[in-house]
């Protein structure tokens, strides 16, 4: 169970432009759905020293913290030395990784290859099924891979042990633009100052100018706000609730 | 002309899920056309102090900050608030902003729009043709909406100031996988130590299984690194050079 996350993307690729991240968006989606808050993402380089930094402050900050890339057999693929530095532990090589490198590269496997046996002193395997290689934690930082398929297939399998009490959300689609509906925003807070509202405009829709969320784990709290909001916004500005 | 930047996307609805940010995506990759370095990218709350503790740390490590969200004219628009704080500077309402207001919406000012004509003290407006509210400065930080269109028309607009030497880019793809290729790679950086390298596995190409990356401002340095990789690495394994 997890209350609150921050999300490490790891990677000069995503820096530079010549790839763009989607783990982030994946994470953050489905963090939501577990009723996890997700409180900062970071995208930086490979580099160790900046690695270390990042994760030891999210690993402070957060009751969870998730790393993606860096983690394969390459010169650039240096976010175990960083998460080792910045919990003060030594790189070592796992014999339970080689284990199961050595069972399925048989033959081929080098010295690049056993440089992803390579985990933070101390760390934690979470072996599920249908993961060839188990995920790995230190700490409270859970390390997975960049690419999106395998980050999603290892999340998946190991999802369940975040999950929280989900959040109750709802919609109120308006005609009026938000520089006449702050008002009435400003109002509702007052009364429900617990109350998760956010207000976001949008340009190119025919029925609506903006979206207004209203979140809480309190579903009763957000069901008698939606009522309120109702009341307190423009008669006849209101598109569509859901 | 700057060498450094650093890119903070401020807004509830990204880490909680609602909307997908293309902001960072699209400024990452216009920064790399103008020949700037983006050094990290942040992703944070709609909360003042995360954001003027956010600002004021990129401010420091980076040669220019470019915020993105926050600045409408409802309660969860914190993001003048926030960049004033990281500079110790109050929130003031620009005469220059109002007028201009008041000129697009006449009678249709109130509170909540006058919100808009806020900014830190000392602010600086860059005002371009095209733009009928000037993009806003204070120190090395450019305050952005996050609305992608307008984001991209003032970005856009004043884009040439940030313009550096370009990078140099060469890629190849390679039909071998990481592990088989990451010790002409580690040779290749032992002669050019130098050299920005990339490398990306793809998954699901049919023709190749990674895409190496050589970058440099130095278009000699990349030639000659290029025509060494490919006598380094093995027989037949390259796919494609662009």
């Amino acid at each position: 169970m997890a209350k609150t996350a921050g999300i490490v993307i790891i990677g000069n690729e995503i820096l530079s432009g010549k790839v763009q991240d989607v783990n982030a968006a994946y994470l953050v989606r489905e963090l939501r759905l577990l009723g996890v808050d997700v409180k900062k993402i970071s995208m930086i380089p490979d580099d160790i020293e900046v690695i270390a930094a990042e994760v030891s402050a999210f690993s402070h900050q957060f009751d969870v913290v998730f790393t993606s890339g860096g983690v394969g057999p390459t010169h650039d693929d240096v976010t175990i030395e960083g998460i080792a530095k910045a919990f003060g532990s030594r790189v070592v090589r796992s014999p339970e990784l080689e284990r199961l490198l050595r069972s399925r590269y048989g033959g081929n496997v080098n010295e690049a290859r056993l440089k992803m046996t390579e985990v933070p002193e101390g760390a934690v395997f979470i072996s599920e099924d249908g993961l060839w290689l188990p995920a790995v934690s230190v700490e409270n930082v859970y390390i997975f891979p960049g690419i999106p398929d395998l980050l999603r297939q290892k999340f998946d399998l190991i999802k369940e042990r975040f999950r929280d009490q989900p959040y109750v959300l709802r919609r109120v689609y308006v005609k009026e633009g938000e520089g006449n509906i702050a008002a009435s925003l400003n109002a509702l807070l007052r009364e429900f100052p617990e109350l998760m509202l956010g207000s976001y405009p949008e340009l190119h829709h025919r029925d609506y100018k903006v979206m207004l969320t209203l979140e809480s784990k309190d579903e009763g709290y957000v069901q008698t706000a939606l009522g309120r909001l109702l009341a307190l916004l423009p008669q006849g500005s209101v598109h569509q609730v859901s």
